[in-house]
């Protein structure tokens, strides 16, 4: 068999970088003479046979910019097996010798499905949760930075006013996210479940506001609590002001950081030079310092 | 009398741009041989003589952020006529000539108490709600900025995604930040005040959801809805996904744009030359394309 | 005559808004149902019929980036009889009832022309260097914002270092950018043609090199001096080193600031109101606080 | 002995995270009862015994941004056998327990000279140039988005002209900087010594510069050659039109990254926990995904 066409899509949550890795697949296609498809809205494009051939002029101007060109997606068609049918049947109408799926936790065990059904697919971790068996996957470093510049501003007004600040952070069922950012702002007034003692962070929150230290910032997993509940407890434990604050889409948008467009052109790269070479059936990341290959089954953390 | 001393205080919400005033208050009153002091924690600081001398070495390093290195504030003691006899007392203890005065709307208040009481004030329009009646108040442009920014991020995952979102806009009373953003971003789905017509706005949003525009993004007034309320009720009516975002401070810090920086300097050198020319208890702002002085009971909208 | 078909070109210098622009009368014209025609290239796509209809996933996600989704250029064929003539040739088989015409000085020269030869013209003054006859020009605030973020970073490692930066600023003959970046860095030492004092200029920094300023920062107008060669001559002189700094077009990029965005979209949206108003032959641009429209010749300021 | 002074220096070029690094070991001095004293100027400050213990005021407002807040230097005294002994007897008579020096190579070994004098030293690798046996240097993160950055920029206007750019890029001896943002943008145009092949780069521009690239961007090591003739000499060999920048400290300032802000903070600490243990004389850096410590000798790439 002879690689001719290859298709790519992201899927799940979008994730600054994942531009960067379509244009990284593109690029190496380009040199290697091999038509590469874009998906449109992750697995339901490849139900609904939404393909574009991928050229430079519908990248230019895009690729170092957040979200996905293709778009994302959950797909709860694709688990019902009709739908699941069709999308099989579009790859192989549309001659697709090897697909890319840019997508976390959830979309590589869409990808496994694929694979244990002939399809030859390479996975790219992309997703600014970190909740998969990388180092980093891509887009969570991004991620970290938006987050991080949010608060600085935050902090110019807590500054003025010795206030605090509650402010929920994203990542899902992973922590990584919260803590990697607790880190960089040198806070452990981290929630990270519904199972915690406020008695304690009111605690921890007193004997740190004695004038010595930065106004107090607690940090919020989603889904862990009402943060504008919250303000008002805390307020009322520790006689400090607190404002809500729901980050939302700002921590996963915006233009990627140089390391995430790194990441995903080289991984992009990889990912047709793996195909290049008959080597499917895996995922493609960072562990450590370098780009690494493993079985799909070994990038689960949960 | 010769002008020797002079104060300067931030008071209300801080601004970008409150610090490009001090510095450029400084710089004029080191040209003039005049000796130039903070005061912290606006009127609290009068009452508690909290007086700092300023110089290089405090600014150095911190002239170009956001907030207030005087940090800000409402004083509810200042209302009350001891304390602020106290501030008086205080004020002529230390032999201030004039008092600048960097505020919105209820600073302004305070400095025509003072004005009333003999005190030389001069006052600068200090706040992002652009609440008093010059063309822009210092720390206008850059919220804007601030926030137009982070909806750029948002519509990155709202485009990946076809979602809308619903974000939370500072403000007050005064819709001027929510009706410049909106324009901004070609969005006219504000909701400035309670009484809004839900069923209205619903059919303004399905009416544009035909793939030929951008994703709807709603911007409410702070005080005017419940946001996360908000989102679940347009889902059900719109049957597109809302998310909330709260952006609270984020939208008040960081460093001031250049517009900000050009007017907080220059207005703070005017207020100095207005002192040495002896004319006192007004108001310097921008009004159209230049720095104009007016009476105190002139800056208020509401 | 029924207006039909608009076209819209962006010549000269890109300018962050010109998008903006673009978009604002887009909108306005899906409103009024109108055909509006992207040029590409100024107007070298006039000369070679390079038109494209705009259309929603044409501008999508690339609307508020910096640059011109329709490209510029100066157009050296544009002044012959010969290319001119097939530019109007062009304009009428295309049956383009109307041109935008988005520029700074050279531009409107062009429009001019058109317009003297029976073309329909509306011309938005774009071009980050502010050399046109209204308040501000379409880029001009993004530009001092680049600008001032790039110098914040430079000021970072001056003030480690007691080092001063020269800095090479755009502008061609005008004066307005780097005026208004002198003032909101608060430096007066702005070299702004070839002929200026060296002696003075190094007497000035050094009266200032007291250990209560900030590091000296001399800014440079484009065409003025060679920057490395006067680093040398400063550190010679003031005994101070000198870093040269060439932005570049670090200036002219970038997202546009809210107010660029605002300005854009407005007087794009009021070039198509003036066009179904049958008001052509003018130009649409900000004077103190408001739109305003005026004759193409009381545009030109040198 | 028991340990209760520590002093802290930077040295060399700063580097964004640089005061990360301070803050984190001021954290980690609070909580173990220690004092800690900032030495200004680098080993100038050891000289002129320029200590100052440092406390929360100092530091407030100024940890997140880039720079160095005890600034840094090149000390040419450090060199000589009669001011080295002053920095000696200066350490010993503010009876400092140990020091800690951030900076890059150069500092590294001044280091190692006072470690041979029998000062106990830790060191923390900030530069950035990455120029020192870790996987990462505090500060090179933020580099490469800075530099990542203003080629956005700059690309928005070589899209809209099909221009090409050349840009001078810092890392002194060191390639990493100019490699990592090579593949952040996926250029292969890198010049990196005078001795390189113009006429292979000129054929490598002309190959790519068929409408289906991006804009060429050759990267320029610093003191490879001079940008300003490099340009000239490409437009004539290319037909391409070329614009100069030099980047100059904008690589360098600015606030640092999370990462950066995350490797100080924790690096710092990890400083003092170190020398409460007594494990005096090594490095900590980040090798891989984790903090190491090694011998000063090791950490040496040239």
């Amino acid at each position: 068999m002879k690689i001719k066409n290859i298709a790519i899509l992201t899927s799940g949550g979008d994730a600054p970088g994942m531009n960067s890795a379509i244009y990284g697949a593109f690029c190496e296609c380009q040199k290697n003479d091999l038509k590469i498809f874009g998906i449109f809205n992750g697995y339901d494009g490849l139900i609904d046979n939404n393909f574009i051939e991928l050229n430079y002029s519908f990248l230019s101007g895009r690729i170092n910019r957040g979200g996905s060109i293709l778009r994302c997606g959950r797909s709860k068609r694709f688990l019902k097996s009709n739908h699941f049918k069709l999308a099989i049947t579009n790859l192989k109408n549309n001659k697709i010798d090897a697909l890319i799926i840019i997508g976390g936790d959830g979309s590589l065990k869409g990808a496994m499905k694929l694979r244990d059904n002939g399809i030859n697919v390479i996975c790219l971790p992309g997703t600014i949760d970190n909740d998969l068996n990388f180092t980093y996957t891509i887009g969570f470093d991004t991620a970290t930075n938006n987050i991080v510049n949010s608060i600085d501003n935050i902090c110019d007004s807590l500054s003025a006013f010795n206030y605090g600040a509650i402010i929920k952070i994203m990542g899902n069922k992973c922590t990584d996210l919260i803590d990697t950012v607790g880190k960089a702002i040198n806070t452990d007034l981290l929630i990270k479940s519904n199972d915690f003692n406020i008695t304690n962070l009111a605690k921890s929150i007193k004997s740190n506001n004695d004038g010595n230290h930065l106004p107090p910032i607690v940090l919020v997993l989603e889904n862990s609590a009402n943060i504008e509940n919250l303000c008002e407890i805390l307020q009322e434990k520790c006689k400090i002001q607190f404002r809500p604050h729901i980050l939302g889409y700002i921590q996963r948008g915006g233009t990627p950081s140089a390391f995430d467009r790194r990441y995903g052109i080289s991984a992009g790269k990889l990912a047709i030079q793996s195909i290049l070479d008959k080597k499917f059936n895996c995922a493609i990341g960072f562990d450590n310092n370098s780009l690494v290959s493993k079985s799909i089954e070994n990038c689960f953390k949960f």
